[in-house]
């Protein structure tokens, strides 16, 4: 059995962080499936999607990491491009990646207490996002 | 069909590399599934899942990328919120990612001769964790 | 329904990006598999999968990215092994990841417009590679 779902969110950008466990969990209630796997996927290339225990403290840390690794003040080749000035918003995305998949068991997603599935947008600008949550399993 | 498994760890933490590969085999042989996917998770926020050839060499070599990406001996807002000192597992936890899916077929995973599944331990202090495999497929 | 398809690629290494969307699209339609998830692996320990934006600007920033993080002039203990002086390759493989999962809903894979699926060949030398794509759904 497969089941489909959108999110929709409005995001700031700017590394901007989105606890959409709650979200995903509602998912696989509705789809019935009890056992098998949930993907998390955005549709975009300037978002990333993992999993961090959300608190205000990593909320601040992830932002700061990803700064100092692929800094958003340096010209990209990207930015020649386009003219829009979010070289490193794909750069981070790349890296993050679009995609989780996680085990559903007894009906629900088998996450740790203290793991959050989090959304992060990378862009430089508002934007509505819609991501798309697959359920798949009996 | 779908198959659910425990893979149970006694870890020491500091970036320890586990290979899972034969554990992940045993799964899908004990499953009778031999064409789908598989996928492995960690239930908590202070690791990660990846593939890497297990060699001694790449065990010194990753735990001392990431020592170089995210210090160990910075101070994080995470600190703050527990005063557990772990800022650090987490972001790496959230860079690597929680969640390998790979194929399987003819009865095996297709991974590569030289590429072994991996858990990395990143939090700072000894942990017993199960891990989550999920067999899907026919 | 599960099904099984091959990427052939000739590739030269060194974080050249292969957009792979189209046959990513070809083996799900292939398929008939209209809902589901579709997975692409690359079985060995030195290419990775994530989507990008495939345009100029990022093929050259991506790379430069990835030699500012994990430099391959630098010596590593996995070059001591070995002696195939590719550490670098490795390291970079295991932090982008080997494996992608991607939402299947009416027959087609729903990236989005400007995102690719890309597959990235941090290898020192000329390879030949077939990544696996498994479509599984109904």
């Amino acid at each position: 059995m497969v089941e489909n779902y959108g999110i929709c969110l409005e995001t700031n950008g700017f590394g901007e962080i989105f606890d959409i466990t709650d979200k995903v969990e509602e998912s696989v209630k509705k789809s019935g499936i009890t056992n098998g796997m949930v993907n998390v996927f955005v549709p975009g290339s300037t978002g990333g999607i993992t999993t961090i225990e959300y608190e205000p403290g990593l909320r601040k840390d992830m932002p700061e990491l990803l700064e100092k690794l692929i800094p958003s003040n340096k010209p990209y080749e990207h930015d020649k491009t386009w003219g829009d000035g979010n070289g490193f918003s794909h750069l981070r995305a790349a890296l993050i990646g679009p995609s989780l998949t996680a085990p559903v068991a007894a009906g629900t997603v088998r996450h740790g207490t203290w793991q959050q599935i989090v959304f992060m947008d990378f862009d430089n600008r508002a934007r509505s996002r819609e991501l798309i949550i697959t359920v798949m399993g009996e």
